[in-house]
């Protein structure tokens, strides 16, 4: 993806400095210092402009809520959203995930969200893929047992793929595997913007829930 | 499904006994005795006219394969193919699969196939599907440790209820999931009589293994 740069976000982006933390590997092992309470942390890799993890923030007052996105323009948005909530408890991060670990520690983390991520579609990318075992082998450093990783795509290749990663380690159980989504009426589910475009196209949306259960 | 009797078949059987296995709780626990040899067991359930088990039987030859079919005038054809191949290991059996536990024993089973079954789609009738935790329960009972369930189907809901109940027994690893099985051209797949008629059509074919590591 080409990171196209707006000269005015990054002086925009000090006046959010209070929901965009620019100094994330110091909080590792701290979040519940930085949110000042015991909640549990769920966090979102690929954040994008924000819709989704600011409207659970908005519905969700006791979790914490961040959000990981390496495009820092697009973080630009995503804190203006959550500039709007009142007494939410949310974060940005400008981060790319496959350096997640410099910013969690060991069982940090009781949800981490992957919604509709590049499905890297040649056999040579496929390490890139978000739901590659070596990412996964990430996620369970920072994960806390019990928790959970819930992914979302509209790219029936990587649903496969990512079945076939989690199946594959015994130290995941997988739930809720939906292969379309919106055609049996979920109850809560919040869309992202891009799941609601794909999806109001008639694109099928894939989902599944993995507990980490080592 | 409505079992239309041929009045000349039960006679024909008769000629065929050496395949067709009217005595199979008899070789509960005894059927490498009744194969006269060591080989792993292989069994389908829902054989139908039994192309695809002769065929496995066919390229086969040192396994024991077994199918299961609750239609007598089906099963007349299945051992008619099963007549056809010169020293295969076959038995084909007219038992409904619910009655399973009453002809295998515990370990007995080193592989069973589930190819396209009755989806049964009303929710009320969940528990007839054949791949219902109460069936996996049955499956458990009679297969041998790191044996595998093979399951192929043309319907995505019944494939998603099986990934379901199969990712929900913490005994069975998923492994091998395939949401369009034709599109990936896959290597040594034999296609049921079904499986070509649906696929031919552009029907997607879905498919998994799971192995039993208890």
């Amino acid at each position: 993806m080409r990171v196209r740069r707006k000269a005015w976000i990054p002086e925009r982006i000090q006046e959010l400095s209070h929901l965009v933390v620019t100094n994330p590997t110091e909080y590792k092992g701290q979040w519940r210092r930085y949110f000042k309470n015991d909640y549990p942390l769920h966090v979102e890799v690929g954040t994008g402009k924000g819709r989704f993890i600011t409207t659970l923030a908005d519905q969700n007052r006791q979790v914490n809520f961040i959000g990981v996105e390496y495009v820092l323009d697009v973080i630009y948005y995503a804190a203006l959203r959550a500039a709007d909530l009142e007494s939410a408890h949310i974060a940005l991060l400008c981060v790319d995930v496959s350096e997640i670990l410099d910013v969690f520690a060991a069982n940090e983390i009781n949800r981490l969200y992957i919604n509709f991520c590049d499905p890297w579609p040649k056999t040579r990318h496929a390490k890139r893929r978000l739901t590659h075992r070596e990412f996964l082998a990430r996620y369970k450093e920072i994960l806390a047992r019990g928790g959970e990783i819930h992914f979302k795509t509209d790219n029936e290749q990587l649903f496969e793929f990512s079945l076939n990663e989690f199946a594959g380690d015994r130290d995941f159980q997988l739930k809720n595997i939906a292969l379309d989504l919106h055609g049996s009426n979920p109850k809560n589910n919040v869309m992202t913007e891009y799941e609601e475009k794909f999806s109001n196209m008639g694109m099928k949306i894939y989902r599944f829930e993995a507990m980490y259960m080592p």
